[in-house]
């Protein structure tokens, strides 16, 4: 049953997100023929993923202690995220990584403002609720809008420099709660949220993945710019809107500059990115 | 004595759950014919526990750095599960295996409507509470309950392929106490709660298990579904109702595939268990 | 001086709670006679410190991935602790095991109910708080108190199969704060605390600790039964009380088997201990 | 558009600070001569580091566990941060190195009376919000406040021998919540803050980064000072004033002593910085 | 500028806490002539810096899996502590010590009272706060109490048997604030809190050092005495007190024996210290 508190969501790519330092002493102490051969294994796998056209793969040099390299892949299902997580496993690279910390999630596109406009137009045509009449028209518009949106649930990756990367929750405390505030404020914080956000489009993209059932926060964001100063920027004007300043609780973030599978030869050459 | 502000519960196997990341680079260093020896003998003992009638074990293929693989096993008691514990690292795989966590409970089964219920009716004969009569037609009913979901309380492990586990609490804060609601309205959320619950029957099985007094959350809860998808969809709406809104703290998240043995034996030869 | 606001207490052996993490990888690859060797060494040693008649240790065979080996030392004073924690790190099985955590603490009755009946016996007879006279008539009632318990205070290991072992807090939140709630509440609370406890004499008992300037949290409860499952109903059931239910802040829970220094040689040949 | 709720902000130096405890041990194990070749390298780079016109690094010698080496690099953007760590990572010196932690961060100027300012007079000459003349004046006046405080952004590195880093939040909490707080009233404790600060310049030289985006913190934050106790007095003083008192949340503090190239060469062999 | 909201403070010994855990398993396995040569060196430093009339060392034998052994230096200023923290580093016992935390602090006298009453003499004579004869004045009464106390703040070690050591803040909660609340007010609790202290003089002895600044947590608070039970029964006795009860938040609790160098000489050996 179409539940009117709750959000509907669309679902496309399920993301599998790696972090790793470099253990780069034992590294260094292989002989350079040895570096070169995982160098190249490596570059050459990134390349494949990064291609892979059924669900490519990010590579991301992290600023910090936090990481070296964050691998982000996109996949049809979580059968195919064990497999490349299997896959980098048996690389002579993986050797030498240090798993910091990763994050499940798949992609979500979330609707408030579609859900309450189909819940209206539904009962507008006198349908009721939890009927099996109200429940088709509603998976109808449902499927109408996943196909519009097929682009965004199975995205490609975008292609800017920097990348950040956090999780968040909807904090539910025991005075401000995001889970018993009526659905219609809900949608309004959002609309606001949204507002503010598109204020920045052209500057950067966003990718966000739902993580309930799957990881410890409920959503994993994924922000694309060409100037890191932007997700600064961005981040600081929300903090201020009301659906942000109540009730957003935001995990750690990660920080850092794509690479492509170049880059990563040039890095385990000790070079930077240029 | 049955005391009329606490839900009765039912129990039956005892639960560990541990996880374990794979080490491997040590274990790619081996020579194949040592790897060979020590995945066959992983995959035999799985075989023999996933089919011990007198309780099995489960094997899940864990997604991120929290673990590669979590053994399941339900035990007749807290001996059978010390001897698990210990025949698992005699194994040659053992010594490639880095514990991550663990989790140690009961299946329980909480009868929240039937306590209401049990101690109306014996409120209702004139049966004065706590008074031997009381108590033994008290035990009567539960004893007579416990025939009735045997077969839930020692379960067999559901075959779906994908397996979610997270541990929880009921909150217990200075404003929202769950332990200080009154047991009428306790039974009420969680009926709301279960209502949802059910609308997913089919599609998700849960097993609960109760570890007051043995780990540190209340409760530890497996989830198993053919679609991963449906663990979020069912987590989300039930975030909303009462019960979860105001009253469920969360612990990590994790979640994979379950393996069969032969599975095992794919996985430490590095091929995925497509 | 006697502080009317502060429960009077008594107290006996000093505690020491150790958790180890077996190293099997490290301890399989020795050779069996050395194995062997390090085992009847510490099987050894563990009869010796069980039968210590100024102060026995005991050892449990913890669950999950806390820890495997859990000693729990009952000695004299603070430089016996230390004495033994030394002794035990000259073992070659020392060598083998990772220290998870520990716990210091020392035996302790509160009492609440007689602190404040002599409180009021003995201002009935008309001796003014903090005088001498007041001082010493309570003095002598605690030496009496203190005899009465002896054998709770320097008790002897509970030789029951289960071990339950956690530290707990009393809450000092912003709105509910155990330390300024008037006396005689707190002590109806502890009564009905205690009334709850009573229902479960015969099926465990409880050992307090205090660890306040000891360790990280207030109190130290060392719980033995026949039956796991009675940790899980007593713990539960208190849960509900409003002592547990609004005040109790509860730290991590370590469950497991005793071990005789015979079951010991068993582990370490990686058998159960039957 | 400039959104008069949210304080303007100037930015310059990308930052990365990166904390290291020395892995004694390894290090003196090694031959004396390689030890010295070790030391001459990390010396020679630090000296050019340390006199890179185009972004210096500083180095400090921190107290206890947390870290004996801090490194704190400015930087124009985050390539340039991320080609330092990685040839950091190529020296002999970060065999010997384990990072314990980071931050990653921009040098910021936070202008609440300016941005309260500027709103005030473009609205008295009768501009509208957002429109575009509103939003080139506001513009045009920024850029002309970057200019005047451009040796503010790319700052070189206070001389002092005490340096002090800690990062902080302003709170979100369910009663006091910073970001609810009208802008008025926020530019007025900001004021009040910047007064007790004021009263210590001379002594106490301060570097404010934003990381919103970038790391686990809203701000790091630098002092450099002669005397280490004016850290302890000033952030006493302050912990007073309405903005710290009800606001401020204060991560780990790091504190030591400023070293140069020499320095450096000398703790390498052992010695003091005299 | 003295700050009537802020009690005045008087400074003196720099201190670095230095918890280590002993590597038993590495040491035991040197030949018995060089763990003698190290036991004998670390054992000379010792007896040298207990000595040091500069700044005097403490070493503890901690109790439980925090460490086992705890220096506490006591030195002029931070580049002194620099210095001890390399000179312990190149000891050959610094190999097989395990570094598990550390504290970095000032020793501070806290003078609410005596601010209270300077203040309150200096307005009496009609001198406006701020004005210089003002500032003058309170800087000739500060000066004459430091002298007075110049032996507190630049203290001996108490030579007690028993040391306990942990960290400790004032709350800064969103109901309960100790930094706004008013000075009087506080004065009061710490008035009433010193009260119950001095009624344990004579069985324990204080070191308080300020941290704010330095370190995680506002004060470090060393405790020594000959019985252990009295940490437990003073610590406990203040829980009650409202400066404790509602605004201290206490950090992790170390506490243990205090060795000679000829104690750490028969340590080392793995022998108790008799």
């Amino acid at each position: 049953m179409h539940n009117p508190q709750v959000p509907e969501t669309l679902e496309g790519w399920s993301v599998l997100h790696q972090m790793f330092t470099m253990r780069w002493s034992a590294f260094k102490s292989l002989p350079s023929v040895r570096r070169a051969e995982i160098a190249r294994e490596a570059s050459d796998l990134m390349a494949t993923m990064a291609g892979n056209s059924d669900g490519p793969s990010a590579l991301v040099n992290l600023l910090g202690h936090k990481g070296d390299l964050m691998f982000i892949h996109f996949r049809r299902d979580f059968g195919a995220l064990s497999a490349v997580e299997l896959q980098l496993a048996q690389t002579g690279l993986h050797d030498f990584l240090a798993p910091t910390t990763s994050y499940v999630s798949i992609v979500e596109l979330g609707l408030y403002d579609m859900t309450g406009k189909i819940h209206q137009e539904l009962s507008a045509q006198g349908l009721e609720l939890g009927s099996e009449p109200y429940e088709k028209a509603f998976d109808e518009r449902m499927d109408a809008q996943r196909q519009r949106v097929m682009g965004r649930l199975y995205t490609e990756v975008p292609g800017h420099r920097h990348v950040c990367f956090y999780p968040m929750n909807k904090h539910r405390g025991e005075i401000k709660n995001w889970y018993t505030v009526p659905f219609e404020k809900r949608a309004g914080m959002m609309r606001e949220h949204g507002r503010i956000g598109r204020a920045y489009s052209g500057r950067v993209v966003q990718i966000i993945s739902g993580s309930i059932g799957f990881d410890d926060w409920e959503w994993g964001v994924d922000l694309f710019a060409e100037e890191a100063l932007v997700f600064k920027k961005l981040i600081y004007e929300m903090r201020f809107d009301e659906a942000s300043a109540e009730y957003a609780e935001f995990g750690p973030f990660y920080v850092g500059l794509q690479m492509s599978s170049h880059d990563l030869l040039r890095y385990l050459e000790g070079k930077g990115s240029a």
